[in-house]
């Protein structure tokens, strides 16, 4: 839940995105975030981001989408989509408290060149609850890659949203179909109600 | 392009998959094969299977989909989705000739755990035209991951379908919104026309 992709004025709004329709979900993911915390679960937050050398950005990248704002170049929150400025940061929120694991992804695949996997394994987690934005882009594509590797995904379906809401409908049909190929959906409401329980 | 997604009596059907809707775009395909490989450009074949001690098979995989038929189980070609069985090769119209590279993946993605992007790498290649079955699923999963290893991609509309028309449909769209954010789709007329002129 980076700044960047939620808030007015960051690069999502200036690619012409409407980040109204990314506002739902931050209320029910720090609802989430906060149920986890007092079971003592593990948070896990990603956000998509470069070094300030460019080093992990491929050329098509920073090549795509508008070419008046390029990643790297100074936005109105810091450099575009650079670790460490506060456009890439998270939103207040959703931010992540003192302890808890933060990747920084240079792909829309949150276990693409990061120690997800390796963190996953080491506490031996197999399950993951998944949140956040965007549904069609790194929300469905890192639940594809963590399914690949064998992690049983649970995405809320009101835990997440896109700037296209046809987009974010369609995913999460996709991602349960055929007996569950992807993984499963379901809303914060049971997912809140099993953690109240413990 | 696999005799279990794509033949009567395979994988997908026992599913309860419609394969109709997936043989629209096997003529396509083999247009597109014979054309680059006229052209002296590398064809790449991927398949979803797993080793037949199912070493790669992961747990939450296996639990997945049908209960009465599991991968590794026998089925009517073979035992399901194991490399070198009938049912896990490609159909004929589709099929490899001498020389060409087959990636065996054990997921939807095929860079995963597979040696595709060290081989994509050592030729030079930065360029993929992607086809096959299906759109949502393992074309989407591979094409999204191509993208963030760097790659520009181009998925051919009419060479690549899914048991669901709707999510193929809506998949495209979502692939090239906000500037072609994983990469771009066209028909394989205009491809198909251009290696016709070199």
């Amino acid at each position: 839940m980076q700044r960047d992709f939620c808030l007015p004025g960051g690069f999502a709004e200036s690619l012409g995105n409407d980040i109204g329709n990314v506002q739902p979900c931050i209320s029910v993911i720090a609802a989430l975030q906060a149920a986890f915390r007092k079971a003592g679960l593990p948070v896990i937050h990603t956000k998509e981001c470069h070094k300030p050398d460019l080093s992990d950005l491929p050329t098509a990248k920073r090549n795509r989408g508008n070419p008046k704002i390029k990643i790297g170049d100074v936005g109105p929150m810091g450099r575009i989509l650079i670790d460490g400025e506060q456009g890439s940061d998270f939103i207040e929120e959703n931010a992540p408290v003192a302890g808890e694991l933060v990747i920084s992804k240079p792909g829309k695949d949150a276990f693409y060149d990061t120690v997800l996997h390796e963190y996953l394994i080491r506490r031996n987690i197999s399950n993951l609850v998944i949140t956040g934005v965007t549904t069609e882009v790194c929300v469905q594509t890192t639940m594809r890659c963590a399914n690949d590797r064998g992690y049983d995904c649970l995405l809320v379906e009101d835990g997440c949203d896109s700037y296209f809401p046809e987009f974010k409908e369609v995913t999460l049909r996709a991602l349960v179909a055929q007996g569950g190929i992807v993984g499963w959906t379901c809303k914060s409401d049971k997912i809140l109600a099993f953690l109240n329980s413990l």
